[in-house]
């Protein structure tokens, strides 16, 4: 089977609430977190552009879906700031091993979205790395190496070629899923 | 019971998804039609902004959310376009008959989806008219009352003091609830 692309930003409130449910697609899925600002930013737009709309999804919206997962949401301090270290953490993680970096990516959005701690604070992204076992000073030099930012850069170019526009993303054999209430219709196909 | 409030723009392809299952909710509902591109002027965006989202709303997840439901989508003519002439004629006939009013949104919604009538066309929104027993020159005549057209402003303004800020939406108890896909969260209430 075609694995399920899930594209996501370590920044979005439902990026978080789709990852803490994925699992419960019994097929391969690709991880690839993406900066969603990088892709407005090309359509000169912002995610949550309108102040009303923030407020009920930050405020109402995401902590009532989070709920139904039993889980209590607590927005990242500063929100909303880029989330470059977990994106970079996460594709040097990759390069050498895939199936850790899911378990990093997991470990870091609860941190971001259940401790309230900072997207854009390396430091977060290197503690969420110790709890997969992964050493601090390397995964920090690794957060800083070239050819990790050049990956990212690459990583959201191609994201923006699959005409991804939002966070979470699925594509699942070639048909395009936006939003974490759209699982349903993927544990239905 | 207070009244659940149903916010709702004509030209929402999602507003139709929600007036096609909201008899679902065994609760009193006040429909109330609104313009968003009113709503969003006064935030200076527009709903449907960018071009991949807009596309993948109108060609991908409306039609196969439809298709759920057993609904064969057929965008309006014209798409985007604004839906005076059925809002109008929606506040005219609920100045003398809400439970008709009520009938009439679902007749007009079926015509601009499913039919692919233009939501600005004038005729479309009398034919709707029509299929609920009321008279077409009257209507006509209803929806170029300076009175309804007041009515329609006044709703707008109503809507914005509300926070509202997209279609459809639902107003329960004093919590808010975005979209189509938000009904089973208003059924578990």
């Amino acid at each position: 089977m075609t694995p399920i692309e899930f594209y996501f930003d370590f920044a979005s409130p439902y990026g978080f609430l789709a990852a803490m449910q994925i699992d419960r697609i019994k097929r391969p899925i690709v991880w690839r977190p993406f900066l969603l600002g990088a892709v407005y930013k090309k359509f000169g737009q912002s995610p949550l552009e309108h102040p009303l709309k923030r407020d009920y999804v930050i405020k109402v919206d995401a902590p009532r879906m989070a709920r139904r997962l039993g889980l209590t949401l607590k927005v990242p301090h500063g929100f909303p700031e880029h989330a470059l270290p977990p994106s970079r953490a996460f594709y040097w993680i990759d390069g050498q091993d895939p199936v850790k970096a899911v378990a990093f990516a997991k470990a870091a959005y609860r941190r971001y979205w259940l401790e309230g701690r900072a997207t854009s604070d390396a430091d977060a992204a290197v503690e969420a790395g110790a709890t997969v076992g992964l050493d601090r000073d390397i995964l920090l030099a690794g957060i800083n190496d070239t050819s990790v930012k050049d990956r990212l850069v690459l990583e959201n170019e191609g994201v923006i070629a699959k005409g991804v526009f939002g966070s979470p993303f699925f594509i699942v054999d070639g048909e395009p899923f936006w939003g974490s209430d759209r699982i349903p219709l993927i544990l239905d196909k």
